[in-house]
């Protein structure tokens, strides 16, 4: 059978939206794309590069006649806006998300009454520091891994569909427990933009002169220092107890170096970036961002 | 008045040493490059790669009739070096080196009678995770900072000489005393390094499974986690006191962003985060590695 949406609402019409529009309709896979967004010029670019055919007025609006629906707004506004499209939602629509953190949206969504069984969470580890639709691709999602966090009250329609989308872009989906998503993003996502932003925070104790004579290996490092401060607040206090776990972890591994390197141990710091050095190097694939 | 060297001896075939040898002879800069490396296979491979043209027996045959010694070795064994060298050394021949640190260096190269008027540190911020001369570039230098750690001691000719050396190579020089060179690093690339290879540690804690499924974001800021490990282990023995200092000062931040979680400070999350991408933004510039 093959995969085919008439009419598909995306909130939000920023880079990850409007690549998910780009790749749909170069997919031929729907009919009518129609977007809300939060600002006049976000549609209209939206509507430029032809990631949406058509802006709707609100949110109600947008989900009238649409059987998928893909919220792709920063993930402390994501629950709130499908409460607000729910008593509008067709029966056979499916509601998606691309949110970051996945426990709180879960749990909020649980909540609604028509909504719970439409919905399953998605979380596709692509993206990239720059923002905006004009940056949006139709192959982005091409290669990327997409966490899918369904629930027991999701419809096995619902999560069909949503899997066979996401792969129909190319993802590789891996199918998570909400919380089990949250504890591993915390570590391989969210701490490691914390740290970069930190990294970069180092900067200022040089003489001005000296703080842009950086290498390309500070610039890969703090690359993604350079994303949406709003998008990573919203993230960071979203998911604050699992990013304040990864930090504690990290804490300790600072204490420890911090040892070696007061007492000149030079085998256990060899043997520490050997192990590193192993362990990443296994990670011999290139994927989008997450 | 052109730059050319009869003869020049590259201690130490590697990545960088080998890059010396092809960007110097593809800019027709010297006559002859004679090597020496601590393994047979490459010597043989700096042969291959044309990176050098002969190999001498040892250090001392290295530097007979040599009028430029670029040191490659690890950063701990560079002064020991230069002072099996030295009796050897013509009157006339400079010396430099490439290491990531510069203060113990200088300091102990200082204490030699003949070497320390000729010798000029360098640090190119070029390189690679990658190791060995088979990744060595003739271009590897281009667009590259490099900074010089020239001492009193230091003859202006000398001076002149490893400056125009690696301007003809490409790089942009930087003249900057060497304790200061070792603060700016520890903040730029040393303590990337360290807290890359941490974020690779994070993986450990996850679920086998799952350890694998990292973004493009994950991948590029811990690239220089697959640096070879002989190398950092040694430049943070060298330079561990500014490096615990860099430790110390990513503690406090971890600790003060740790509050704002605790404490749901959006707003303080969200001014950290922006003025972070501000700073990381100008950087916006593409080097060589570090």
């Amino acid at each position: 059978m093959s995969l085919f949406f008439d009419r598909v609402a995306i909130i939000g019409i920023g880079l990850l939206g409007g690549s998910v529009g780009l790749a749909l309709k170069a997919r031929g896979a729907c009919g009518t794309v129609v977007g809300v967004g939060r600002s006049r010029s976000s549609i209209e670019a939206g509507l430029e590069v032809g990631a949406i055919d058509e802006a709707a007025a609100d949110l109600p609006q947008a989900a009238e006649g649409a059987d998928l629906v893909v919220v792709c707004t920063p993930v402390g506004s994501v629950a709130g806006i499908i409460a607000e499209m729910e008593s509008s939602l067709d029966e056979n629509c499916v509601v998606t998300d691309v949110g970051s953190t996945k426990q709180s949206i879960v749990v909020a969504v649980e909540q609604l009454r028509r909504a719970a069984s439409k919905f399953v969470g998605s979380h596709p580890l692509a993206g990239s520091e720059k923002k905006g639709v004009r940056h949006a691709s139709a192959t982005l999602f091409e290669s990327a891994t997409v966490f899918l966090t369904p629930t027991p009250s999701a419809e096995q329609g619902a999560k069909d569909i949503t899997r066979r989308m996401w792969e129909h872009l190319g993802g590789r989906t891996v199918e998570v427990e909400p919380a089990v998503h949250d504890h591993i993003v915390a570590q391989t996502s969210h701490l490691p933009h914390v740290v970069a932003a930190m990294l970069v925070a180092g900067l200022r104790t040089l003489p001005e002169d000296y703080a842009g004579l950086t290498g390309k290996g500070f610039l890969d490092t703090t690359r993604i220092a350079s994303s949406d401060p709003e998008m990573w607040a919203d993230i960071c206090l979203d998911n604050a107890a699992e990013i304040r776990h990864a930090m504690a972890r990290l804490r300790n591994d600072l204490d420890e170096f911090d040892l070696y390197l007061d007492e000149g141990e030079y085998e256990k710091v060899l043997q520490f970036f050997g192990s590193m050095k192993a362990l990443r190097d296994s990670l011999n694939h290139e994927k989008s961002d997450g």
